[in-house]
């Protein structure tokens, strides 16, 4: 009873009841026909929605018109998302053509166009080709269905330099056999810093649940989550998580019940988080992924600056890709964040990785006691750098708050794959 | 009258009348004896003193001891400076190591010890080899020269990873033949972020200056220079700049004679830009040197907040390297600095550069205007972006104030060449 359990296979959103998904070609890139690149997430059962969005202050037409959408809707039926192409810095055609899109697919659908959100994500600076995009929507309106093959075609179309595919499905079994599910895609590579990541984020489930709750369990389940993984510190315009909840299965979830909304809220975050862990574990070009914690800050803002100064640390991100066990650039690092330390009382420490954001660590190894570097431990310390898994954990000893970010070295690879978007 | 004029072929410190200088090689590295790795500047006559220093909160022990020195003392004779040990989270050791270097200086110069200050600049973490400090020194006192033999080996003696030394000279001509002689010394290479760099600085002066004002004079030279360059975003734990004026010109600066004090004001400015720029454009395995400027922010503040943003980029780095006329990453980077800026009034330039640290650019090219792509010109931006040296001119169109950045490309030889300091 109140379990929480990941589906062993994953069919991302059409695992739950009531919605169907598509996802079709239509050569937004212009040089790949068959390359799967438009979506379409539909519920004839009208929703409820959340959602969150990227806080750079260059937002892309869809960003802008999804924020409006939610905002002004009550109910809403979908979402159309197309990858090759970002629409940000388009000027005003961007905005006519989002909106052409969310028109498009609401006409299709018979549904209004206010409960239809519009994502991209790709190239940015470039207009649609919106010939291609109005053969795109006509295609998956068609091809709408709740079976696996469309469901793994979605996951597809929204992909860009990612390599793999990212999904994760979660049952909440409650009391007298009932069941919610919730389902969701995502897609990741570059671009990954908080707020949002260079990522999209869609979420289905069969709840029933009031949207400004829905949203504020969102809002925190994001918060730890894709807010707390970082690639290169580079934050996109296009950002997106967006959640639907449709209802079908009966149950309700409100602040009244504390019992279903706690496990509707957990089982969220740890949907979320195996979400962000995909989305890090396949960042552009990484060998390896670090996990730092930093714990006893004197403020949760001071743990998280001193978690992003090390995880975006081009030197230390240098270090743990040659698997040098470098005390020196982390204490450099984590000198600099602007957070309160005192340098006599830290220590640090590495471990290995038991499960992504767990703080259950095997094989500690003290590196920085009091200040001073622990020369003894290197050879234990060699083997656990060596690992394609590890975590920094950092106890500041001043407070009691702490951050846990997920972040991944820096190779040349990287570089050399950013050089040139031609 | 009153020229500042830039001695075509610097010999840094020795070029001002009354110091002495010596470079000498003790070791300090264990496996390059003949490299010269320990150095001392002395002047004779007693000097006034001005410096500025990491505001990374793990500061090495030679950083605290020069701010202790700094604040207690009243005149100052000597600087002492080895290479290869940054003697920094060294502990109680690396105090007493920092002190020892201090006294025995000071005995071998016939000096107050408090009169000395103590720079160290290499590998963190790992306790000073001390008897070859000791030889070391003994050989440098023994050496103290104003020859232009020592000058160079004391440029030599303080490198690391840089592969160029770093020398300037300035001469400021006033009335009736009257000559300040300013000259400097510097290293840099990695860690180079501002407040201040991995960098040291030593300048020299035979202008009489009383110590408040040479401070306050320093401290504005430094913020316009050396804390407005980056390499890697990464901030040391060793940074200092040390500036000593031994008065031996007779002429004094003072805020009676304005017209002495701008000029030595600006000398400094120019002398320390000319350093910044000789470190930055020998930073660790670039290939590029960018300007990026700011103009028209609502604050100082914001105008700096965009322009470390941009110059820290790994995505806008990468595609410097490459030569990629990438807006969409320079539009992603400048939203999310934190700054406020409205995208629809953002203009953005590329230019050819005259003069680091200056605002003559030639060749400008429109890539952004009003916060749209400017399509037509990608041609002649194709030709700015192949260049080793180009500006970045971004106006928010808001306000009226601006900060002056020089950043770097990052390659994927900086990564490789960082992978490990073993």
């Amino acid at each position: 009873m109140n379990d929480k359990i990941f589906n062993e296979v994953s069919n991302g959103i059409v695992d739950v009841p009531g919605f169907k998904v598509a996802g079709v070609a239509c050569d937004i890139r212009k040089k790949k026909k068959d390359r799967l690149d438009l979506g379409i997430i539909f519920s004839k059962i009208p929703c409820q929605a959340a959602g969150t969005f990227t806080e750079n202050k260059v937002k892309a037409a869809p960003v802008e018109l999804c924020m409006q959408t939610l905002n002004a809707g009550n109910s809403f039926h979908a979402i159309v998302v197309n990858s090759g192409n970002a629409n940000a810095v388009t000027g005003l055609q961007g905005v006519i053509d989002a909106k052409l899109m969310q028109s498009l697919t609401a006409e299709l659908c018979s549904v209004d166009p206010g409960s239809v959100f519009v994502c991209s994500t790709g190239k940015i600076g470039i207009t649609l080709p919106m010939e291609n995009i109005k053969n795109g929507i006509s295609a998956a309106v068609e091809a709408l269905s709740s079976e696996n093959q469309q469901g793994e075609n979605i996951t597809k179309a929204i992909l860009t330099t990612d390599t793999r595919t990212k999904k994760a499905t979660i049952k909440i079994n409650l009391e007298e056999g009932k069941v919610i599910t919730i389902g969701a895609i995502a897609k990741g590579a570059g671009m990954i810093q908080p707020n949002m990541a260079t990522m999209l984020s869609f979420i289905a489930t069969d709840a029933q649940i009031e949207g400004s709750l829905f949203q504020e369990i969102l809002k925190s389940a994001v918060d730890s989550s894709f807010n707390s993984i970082t690639v290169d510190g580079d934050m996109s315009t296009n950002d997106t998580v967006l959640a639907l909840a449709n209802g079908n299965s009966g149950i309700e979830v409100n602040r009244a019940n504390e019992v279903i909304a706690k496990n509707f809220s957990q089982a969220l975050v740890q949907l979320c988080q195996d979400l962000a862990y995909q989305i890090v574990s396949d960042g552009e070009k990484i060998s390896k992924v670090v996990e730092v914690v930093v714990v006893n800050a004197l403020s949760k803002v001071d743990a998280e600056k001193v978690a992003r100064t090390v995880g975006n640390s081009s030197l230390v991100k240098s270090s743990w890709y040659g698997a040098d066990p470098n005390w020196g650039r982390l204490m450099g690092a984590l000198g600099c964040s602007g957070a309160e330390i005192k340098p006599e009382k830290l220590n640090i420490q590495y471990a290995e990785s038991v499960k992504p954001f767990s703080e259950n660590f095997s094989n500690t190894v003290d590196i920085i006691k009091n200040g001073e570097p622990c020369y003894t431990n290197e050879t234990e310390w060699d083997k656990l750098v060596a690992l394609e898994r590890f975590i920094v954990f950092i106890d500041l000893n001043l407070g009691k708050e702490k951050f846990h970010l997920i972040s991944t070295d820096l190779t040349p690879e990287y570089v050399s794959y950013n050089k040139s978007e031609k």
